[in-house]
């Protein structure tokens, strides 16, 4: 609402110390009925927990980007952490490498890969080389790795497999840059295309330069193989250089992630990510925990409520809730000044996948203004103190919470 | 979401003649529970006047800046006239100058004074003086302006008492203007900074060396004082020459308040100030039923429920309430097309202090859309038409319900 964006000077001027905060995000938390007039996911489970928070805090629906725009997973990240998802943009390339966890640095150019099936004349019959198995894809790029070793003198390049024909292609050296088109013509029956820089800048003349060069030599190497027998590169991308979380908010950020692709959109505005044994609930409130000392804000990423969204499976996802759940009385244990509980977007086991729906959100702390109802849940935030807001107030409103804001004006 | 401000240029383009408006701010209003589970200030009162406005009227939250950020009182009400407040900015100097009721001329130069001691060697030992009686004050300001006589050809200069060590100097003169620093170094073990003109402009150079001028004037009168021997200047400013309110909405607006800094702040945006006598809420409302003809909007400020909350009253500013709430009637009996019942911001009498929460705010016309529930408070409002929106799209919204806003396009 009102401005809909967080105003980054604003924040860097009024930010103070404070109470500690926690960003509980929990991956497309949002849901929708399974049956007219029923419930949805997060009003079906068993939330004793929450529901009391939900009681002593106050409730409202986020909107990641904009009204009715569906969200990827890194723009919807980016806007909890308070970026307009509009205005700051991560490449494909880049999610991709962050995804498979692979460390990217500053400079580095990364891709998107297809592997992709061309006849004898070079034209693609496949653009995705017939989904060739992720053990194909493991042998294809350390081939490929082994083949590009030393062809250029003053880059490093990293081929890494992803899944199925997708793999991730990094280019390290001084100099990158530019804006780079895609290979891939995104249809059948026409020959890839070659990478073009569309900045006018030497970085990226150079960058384009260099990425045809390892394209034609991975083609000449691929070209004996029965399907894979070409590539593509999409949505080639350096890190953009966020503003960094730290400078902004004067809180030093820890994250604490199962999947590396959200541990990685966390690193690229400055949060440092919490290693941590297990991949449940309990195991990243243990790493909370453990850490709790050493940060000021808290982002913990629960994956799966998504995944099973993402599966159609109204159960799971009811389930991975209530285990969420179990962890709250540890986490209020801990004495956060402020703790949110949210998604990034919402992910409807009805739709199995996800959605634009704006997004069930609890802010409790000992300051609060608590909201009549006490349940957390879709309908409830609807009629909350927060109302419906944009993803990017959030952590300025927790701040506020939490004691870390100074008074604006006098 | 949608825009965030109002748009002036629509606002002078769509205004019609239509029916008074009064906007009632009780400053300070939105509140917290005092006890878990229990109720506001405002919820706590017995406002039967109120409610009744509330089930025929439209409720909503109110936020003055941004999400999450605690306003003070200037930006807090210019918002609420429909001035960003992130945009408008009035200085501190003014601010004060406005405070006392000092009758501020467009160009003078206000600053808000500290007095302050100082070692043998010029180092700062107490910026507050030791927080001086403000009879001290009022003795010291005169030795000042005694001492001031003829400093200046070209420039008149005012020294005026505010409390304890707070005093007001404003330079009058031609060509004043630029960017100036402050002289306190906001530290004690350092000696007092010179002002500076960060603007680069010759109205800027040429106030820096006259402030400069009365400084060191100031402090050789004041060296042999046993304590405020010495003084500081901070938010040196000007009125910053807001678009006025009468331009924007094609209004006639009157002020009503016991506070100066409150006509001042009016005063700024162009609304002319009603002179009453008394102190109550009946005589605010004696002031408005007298001047009724003579405008079309009229801001009435109510400033001892934010007293109350600032001291930690509870019942004393319930109480506050229900004298506002007695008025009420008097007010309707006016005929208004439009009355907001809002706050600049929350006072939560538990917190003591100014805060971030949004401002239950109530819109009744003849042409609300009524909400249901039937009572004003904030748990209310977070259900209501208006939702949580923000301060500066109030005026709009009353000036639609009393029919001072032409439809946009066809």
């Amino acid at each position: 609402m009102a401005s809909p964006f967080t105003d980054f000077a604003l924040m860097s001027d009024l930010s103070q110390e404070g109470g500690k905060i926690v960003l509980l995000v929990m991956d497309g938390l949002g849901g929708l009925p399974r049956t007219p007039g029923g419930r949805t996911e997060l009003e079906t489970a068993r939330t004793p927990n929450l529901d009391r928070l939900a009681a002593a805090g106050s409730l409202g629906l986020s909107v990641p980007v904009r009204p009715g725009v569906e969200p990827g997973s890194g723009p919807a990240h980016l806007s909890l952490f308070g970026y307009d998802p509009l205005r700051y943009l991560i490449g494909r390339g880049v999610l991709e490498a962050l995804g498979i966890g692979f460390a990217l640095q500053p400079n580095d150019l990364a891709a998107r890969g297809n592997f992709a099936t061309v006849d004898g004349d070079g034209f693609i019959t496949d653009r995705r080389a017939g989904r060739i198995p992720t053990e194909a894809c493991i042998r294809l790029t350390a081939k490929l790795r082994e083949a590009s070793a030393g062809l250029f003198d003053d880059c490093e390049l990293f081929v890494e497999p992803v899944q199925e024909h997708r793999f991730v292609f990094v280019l390290r050296g001084e100099g990158l840059g530019g804006e780079l088109t895609d290979t891939d013509p995104l249809a059948v029956g026409r020959k890839p295309l070659p990478v073009r820089d569309e900045s006018g800048s030497g970085a990226g003349a150079r960058a384009a330069e260099l990425v045809n060069r390892w394209v034609a030599h991975a083609r000449r190497t691929l070209a004996d193989e029965p399907r894979a027998n070409s590539l593509n590169l999409r949505g080639l991308a350096q890190d953009p250089g966020l503003p960094q979380f730290g400078d902004i908010y004067g809180m030093r950020a820890g994250a604490i992630a199962v999947y590396p692709m959200y541990r990685g959109v966390a690193s690229l505005v400055g949060m440092e990510a919490i290693r941590f044994e297990g991949e449940r609930p309990r195991d990243e409130i243990d790493a909370l925990a453990g850490a709790w000392n050493s940060y000021d804000f808290f982002f913990v990423h629960i994956k799966k409520t998504d995944s099973y969204g993402e599966d159609g499976d109204f159960d799971g996802k009811v389930a991975e809730i209530e285990a969420v759940d179990e962890q709250i009385p540890r986490i209020e244990a801990l004495g956060p000044g402020a703790l949110i509980v949210t998604g990034d977007h919402s992910t409807p086991a009805v739709l199995g996948s996800h959605s634009w729906h704006p997004v069930p959100t609890l802010l409790w702390s000992p300051r609060a203004m608590p909201d009549a109802g006490g349940q957390f849940g879709e309908r409830a935030c609807a009629a909350g103190q927060l109302g419906v807001f944009h993803a990017t107030t959030l952590i300025p409103q927790a701040m506020a919470h939490a004691g870390r804001l100074k008074r604006f004006g006098a």
